[in-house]
């Protein structure tokens, strides 16, 4: 890494390789093969930074860099050492998604944590996700998670991919604030045997409203799928089940708002404002 | 309407008409300008049946309904006088969204309810919405209304349609359960004028904690859009304010977390295991 800002590099071809790269990133099959992932607009780009994450990547539309906070982006990157390109409208409007335009991305390297491991605070509230399937619950997810200070998030079997652009887009930036750890059931169950605080799942079935029960720290929050929810063998690895009230015919939530409810009910003693 | 039972049509053309005015109901405006709108799987056409809606056209794929509840669902349709087509897998293909495959799918009118309208009873919550964008927010909102017994949602202003397939599908059915009320911004601010309870507003500057305060019924909970959050003059309309606490650097939640957080808190008291 030099101390020298590099020079932009200017691309306006669509064909370009650096242009067809970034692109491919859309693939989750291409994301996990190089392991990187795009962040799309300024607003991801300072939480990153300021969360001491350094794009390998950051690319701007041609003009919308001569002041401001888009300027001060470039000039981090440069001096970073990162790869900088500046594209014409066209070329960023085939790197970009369509729906939700920006004028700057960048391209970042994933990344998962271990953990949890060694004796855990019992401040500590960590979640566990189950295959979970919708992109935008888990970024919605990771986004809550932020909010009420969850220690880490653990992804259980196949879940769906976190660096994916709708689940990055939901996060608003929380995915360079949380650390995700990934595992199989095998080894979570490993780690839950010997969990000292409760292992809380919701559950229809249970007779506790989640609003009355006090929580033993560090707490495990367990969380299943959108339609089948927790499987049995994680199931039973729950010591506290508890229940969400509902109203009228409804036995279920959606995924991200049932996990918000119970992820603030815990974590509230730790919330001021 | 007759009493005795017509047949199912077959259709296996893709250019046929009915297949295209179907179809169609993916465009807003032609949502708009018919009024209708498609609700998709056996789940959501259940709700529908116990919640007194009835389909003006069922559709279903070939060889699908010989037993069990699709059977029962086309046999209701039949008898309540409903248009009902059995169509090639190919037909339905087209017609179904490609990420959720249903095999059966019904066109339904569009509801809109007048209210809050006479003496409201103190037990009531109502929810607000202005401008609401992105539609699996809405129907999500729609879905978690449902769970805590809100009286009605209205939608002020240019919100997202709520028949739109995505809202639909994020209401898991409770689009046939909770009321929908449209207002421009000055016709509900004249019903705001003269409100009895508490009207709610979630505020990054407010400083009682949304926790400690005490809601006085009926009230009306309003919440902005998801990015700009609440108009001023919206936010005028507020007679409590207060604040969701968080964590870390964060200052907002995702709009269908902080709306799930804010009813639950309020509907409390009403919600039993």
């Amino acid at each position: 890494m030099s101390n020298l800002p590099r020079e932009p590099k200017i691309i306006t071809s669509l064909t370009n390789d650096r242009v067809k790269a970034i692109r491919a990133l859309e693939m989750r099959k291409v994301r996990k093969e190089t392991g990187l992932f795009v962040a799309e607009g300024a607003s991801l780009l300072i939480t990153a930074r300021d969360n001491g994450f350094v794009p390998r990547t950051l690319v701007y539309q041609t003009g919308t860099v001569d002041s401001g906070i888009n300027k001060g982006l470039v000039t981090w990157a440069l001096k970073e050492g990162a790869e900088v390109l500046e594209v014409s409208a066209q070329v960023l409007g085939k790197l970009a998604s369509k729906d939700n335009p920006q004028t700057m991305l960048g391209v970042f390297r994933q990344s998962f944590a271990d953990g949890p491991t060694g004796a855990l605070h019992e401040d500590q509230t960590w979640l566990a996700l189950e295959e979970v399937r919708d992109p935008g619950n888990l970024g919605t997810i990771i986004r809550t998670c932020d909010a009420v200070g969850v220690a880490g998030i653990i992804l259980i079997g196949n879940c769906c991919d976190p660096y994916s652009l709708e689940s990055i887009r939901a996060t608003m930036g929380s995915i360079f604030c949380v650390p995700l750890i990934r595992m199989s059931l095998d080894a979570f169950m490993a780690r839950v045997a010997g969990w000292l605080g409760d292992v809380i799942a919701t559950d229809l079935k249970a007779t506790e409203d989640f609003r009355a029960a006090r929580y033993r720290g560090p707490q495990l929050v367990i969380m299943g799928s959108e339609g089948p929810g927790l499987s049995e063998r994680l199931s039973q690895a729950a010591t506290r089940r508890v229940k969400i009230p509902m109203a009228g015919r409804l036995d279920s939530l959606n995924l991200a708002i049932a996990t918000a409810l119970t992820l603030y009910q815990i974590r509230g003693p730790h919330l001021k404002l």
